[in-house]
């Protein structure tokens, strides 16, 4: 099994599929391909005939985008969704309005792991963005809370699709208060979290603003 | 089971998932809330808890956005993606692709079946996107072709998730040749899209186009 993603300081749709790789355990070979470079879409047309990352490549199937390789593998691995019907739809809700949604704090606070841009990015819809983040988080944690510390107790492809948010949380300076801070507090400390912080870091391709992926 | 959905005129998201439950076959309950008046938010709230549609209801869950409705509903109907792994997933791709981009074709060229506006609205942004939706056509019908006239032969999910393009693409006069234009006049002629789209003939009410969904 292959994935293909960009550069990890940038590329928020790439940690996505990344983290849902890692929380299943699933051994996989990770083929990074640099953003903004001659060769960049021809290089991911080698591996993703869409090319578009992250991309993942098994012997039977290819299958781009962060969600459709977290419903791909889910097939496999359910315990990335929920147990219950109810909790599922849920955490399907919440993963399909990150998806398609939150356009203002996409565009003006772009993930960039490596940059600390405290209050930056700030403008009603973004702010608005920002508050229904943590609306979700916490009604998440309200009911499902008890099972332990992330959106739907375990660790599941909800967190993996608000992972991006919390490294954005972090580069510019949104500190929310309660649960939603113990929230982002447990996500940032998560090892395979961390282990994607530590290669953005080691990065050093600077991609221009206006090539950045939202 | 019951669906809250907005304006069949021009409620894009709603017509999805609207799609997915015709093709089941499951009965539903239909709650139309009107865009643009003075308590559309909070007869949305009486129903869907996020405030958004369309949102799927019955005795067990609630779930919001058109995709995890899809996802939802597939788990009780797995018709509603294609029999084999490989062209489940790759349904999934297009069909995520779809709910997360195009952003110019959306904004541009946004759904109002009642109008007719040929030409309208291409810029090389969205006619990028119109290029992009021809071609996930264009490759699905040449590998799925044989197994019936819909994307992936025997309609599924993917083609509720293009529907509305379909529709965009009738308004605005984009005219593709071939197996795509055969593949637009399918959809056209698709019963459920014909009673959604005399449904949003007979609606009268106008809504600005400052207050369209996307």
């Amino acid at each position: 099994m292959k994935l293909v993603i960009a550069n990890k300081n940038y590329s928020s749709w790439s940690l996505r599929a990344w983290l849902a790789l890692r929380a299943v355990g699933q051994p996989f070979e990770e083929v990074r391909v640099l953003l903004d470079q001659p060769d960049t879409r021809e290089r991911i047309l080698e591996h993703s005939p869409s090319g578009r990352v992250p991309c993942l490549i098994d012997d039977t199937l290819t299958v781009w985008d962060s969600l459709a390789i977290i419903e791909t593998l889910a097939e496999r691995f359910p315990q990335l969704w929920p147990a219950t019907a109810a909790a599922r739809a849920h955490a399907r809700a919440v993963s399909a309005e990150m998806h398609s949604g939150f356009p203002a704090l996409r565009s003006q606070m772009p993930m960039n792991i490596r940059r600390q841009l405290p209050g930056r990015g700030r403008t009603p819809a973004s702010e608005a963005d920002i508050a229904r983040v943590i609306a979700i988080w916490l009604d998440c944690r309200k009911r499902y809370g008890r099972n332990g510390p992330y959106l739907f107790g375990s660790f599941t492809a909800a967190d993996a699709m608000f992972a991006p948010v919390c490294f954005r949380f972090q580069s510019y300076g949104v500190e929310p208060s309660g649960e939603a801070g113990a929230y982002l507090a447990t996500m940032l400390a998560h090892p395979a979290m961390r282990e994607w912080q530590a290669a953005a870091l080691a990065e050093s391709e600077v991609v221009p603003a206006d090539e950045l992926p939202d």
